[in-house]
């Protein structure tokens, strides 16, 4: 079976329609995708950012918000501009990372982005993260203690560890035998690649 | 008549796919496509950089070279990855500025990319620039005194007013009735967008 690593963060704008998008075009063409959230905060430092470059650099951040815009009504994604950004996401990531394999992660991840990117809720809050959860049928105590007990919690910085190794260096990335592809531009070419 | 700006820089390399396809693409679809070079040096000053973000963040540069390897073989397009970079370009600017509306421009753009992106040579280099005009069948004499004139100089500063103008901050852009398209990657919504 041909596999694709689909690395997001949950703040990144343009890992929203990737992330939106990733399981069906995968699952066309007959492609499995490994889940993989990621912090750019370290990343970013690691490149001199102190934020999101989006924020160091106003003029490319304001064509930011409207091209965003723009391919969420070509993708046909609900979208309102969120009043915070970025916004923290680190407990929905550790739940990202922690049940990275779960049958319910992917429809976890897409209500999260839609809570940040379409409807403006605050996902940094522990709150919104059990609704998410809540609205999946699932225990939302047990997977919040589960993924901050001490066994769990190492596994978000192991997988930006891992992040820095494939060379990543934004979101939304995908990567196949070793190659990556940056940005939501290129999840078609990624599935082409994978199924070379 | 529909129309699109198309706004290159010679030494970009994304504008190298983007100057080879746009004619084709926009002819397709009864597009006009409005040639404006401009410099990106003074917009990178503008936001900080002090040469190309692809020479001051090496990991974006390391993956730029091998993306536009792969795009330059999904499109069909000669490559080869230059020995300099970014190459200064102002006379072939300065050319594609006088004579934006000549029907041999697109040609003389095209030629230029080439000479940079699939054979290494020097465009900086007015020889090469030569070589060029004269494959063209062009009198490479009269274009270089003309616009090195004193009406002409100023034209390609004038015409990087205008990039700043519109909030351009790279290459290539795309602007139809206002609206601004960055990247090769967006040359088919720009597209799209003129003929809504």
């Amino acid at each position: 079976m041909k596999t694709m690593e689909f690395w997001f963060e949950f703040a990144s704008t343009y890992s929203y329609p990737a992330a939106m998008r990733v399981e069906a075009a995968a699952r066309a063409v007959g492609v499995t995708v490994q889940w993989k959230a990621f912090l750019l905060g370290p990343i970013f430092k690691a490149q001199g950012y102190e934020s999101s470059p989006f924020v160091a650099f106003p003029v490319k951040g304001r064509y930011m918000w409207r091209d965003i815009e723009r391919l969420s009504a070509k993708y046909g994604l609900d979208w309102r501009q969120p009043t915070r950004f970025p916004r923290t996401s680190v407990t929905a990531a550790r739940i990202a990372c922690s049940y990275g394999d779960a049958a319910w992660l992917p429809a976890f991840v897409r209500a999260i982005y839609h809570a940040n990117f379409a409807q403006d809720r605050d996902i940094g809050d522990d709150a919104v993260v059990r609704d998410c959860l809540i609205a999946l049928g699932l225990d939302a105590d047990a997977v919040l203690a589960h993924v901050t007990s001490a066994a769990e919690k190492p596994r978000l910085r192991e997988q930006g560890e891992q992040a820095a190794q494939r060379g990543l260096f934004g979101a939304p990335s995908f990567v196949v035998d070793g190659e990556l592809f940056w940005g939501n531009d290129r999840l078609e070419d990624a599935l082409d690649y994978a199924q070379r």
